[in-house]
């Protein structure tokens, strides 16, 4: 059987959409818009609607929309809520459709548009997300937002615990040196990975913010089942 | 003491030229070139004029150059010789000047031109170049130079060895996600180097054109104490 092919890129700036026509692209960027964006249809969301610019955040809300938008890590003064997974409760969220701008994110989700199909991962739902990725007949790029197009440690560790179960299923095959070294990372992470996060950037800039309750959550493996999936330019439950 | 800062750059195309127009930038592309530059310089060549497009290459030629160019691992046709450090023996090379252009070292020198000050950095020169930037008043960013724009291993876990010198000194500090990981790499890797290469994306490029048979080379620590320097577009021999 043929494998398919495994890739991971660490930044929008190095993405390169002609190899990925046909790809399954998954956007990771776990603090915090592919959390948040998992939370929310955990909680019931019906759908997202991704908009990178700020303007256009805010004419949704004036047309009544609920808006989650963040600059930076703050809510934008229009916006109903940030970027925090915490504010995507199920009182808030049910059954709702909510506008969604971030910092990273919401760019990102605009550049893989691309691609043969836009998927969201994190942590929360690693495991539902690998099995899923496994049953497809597609390439798999594993795509870091990192943080103003630089490289980042966080999502590039989340991107190796992906790839490690992609790997194992040996399904799949890789000469991608970013994904071996996602791996490795890790490999260094995981007995640890609270420890290893504590590290990183991100978590100076969210701690420094005092924007950093929810890390731990973020970190949390398989706490939904659900996969946001783009259709239309816009994210729904991809129904398992 | 205020410390200086360390970062680290995996892509020219995560390049940020603003940031470092008063820094020491190091060009690391062990596999070949920063290695292949390094041994001219132990050598005895004089200087190296590193030109990025073939047809400059070839009018230095027509001008009776010696000539090193090649492209893809392949020398070009009217150049004396190509990118092996094994090439760049004292028999050719001593007391000459070398123009010399290749995939992807001579793009990114001259993308680095902007900074304070560019050194060629290999395993080759380790740590006759990390004693030397210990004693610069400057910021350090070691420049990766990638595989056509991607994330390599290879110079990724030699940027990790020397960024483990220069924090061991304790005169930098780093916020960069990207040197903590090159750092994190280079721990895994410096057990079984060779062993480690092994797996990367350009090992398997150099084996299947057979032009590996430098990489053991390429991975031997402090053959030489040159740092070759970019004065006025042209390398030489930074006299320490």
């Amino acid at each position: 059987m043929t494998k398919r092919t495994l890739e991971t890129c660490f930044s929008p700036a190095l993405y390169e959409p002609d190899n990925h026509r046909n790809s399954i692209v998954v956007i990771i960027d776990i603090l915090r818009a592919s959390s948040a964006i998992c939370t929310a249809f955990a909680n019931g969301a019906v759908e997202i609607i991704p908009v990178a610019e700020v303007s256009e955040a805010k004419d949704y809300k004036t047309r009544g929309y609920l808006v989650a938008a963040e600059r930076d890590g703050y809510v934008l003064d229009f916006a109903d809520f940030g970027n925090s997974p915490f504010n995507f409760t199920k009182e808030k969220v049910e059954g709702k459709s909510i506008v969604y701008s971030t910092t990273n994110g919401t760019g990102i989700i605009s550049l893989a548009s691309s691609s043969g199909i836009t998927v969201i991962g994190s942590f929360l739902n690693l495991e539902a997300l690998t099995q899923w990725l496994m049953k497809q007949e597609r390439d798999v790029l594993l795509f870091c937002a990192g943080w103003k197009n630089r490289f980042n440690i966080e999502d590039t560790v989340c991107a190796g615990a992906i790839a490690e179960k992609l790997m194992a299923s040996n399904l799949f095959e890789t000469i991608c040196d970013s994904t071996l070294a996602a791996i490795d990372l890790w490999s260094l992470a995981s007995p640890d990975l609270s420890g290893y996060i504590d590290k990183t950037a991100q978590r100076s800039r969210l701690r420094d913010k005092k924007l950093d309750d929810c890390i731990e959550f973020c970190l949390t493996k398989n706490f939904t089942d659900k996969i946001p999936v783009m259709k239309n330019g816009i994210l729904i439950d991809l129904k398992l």
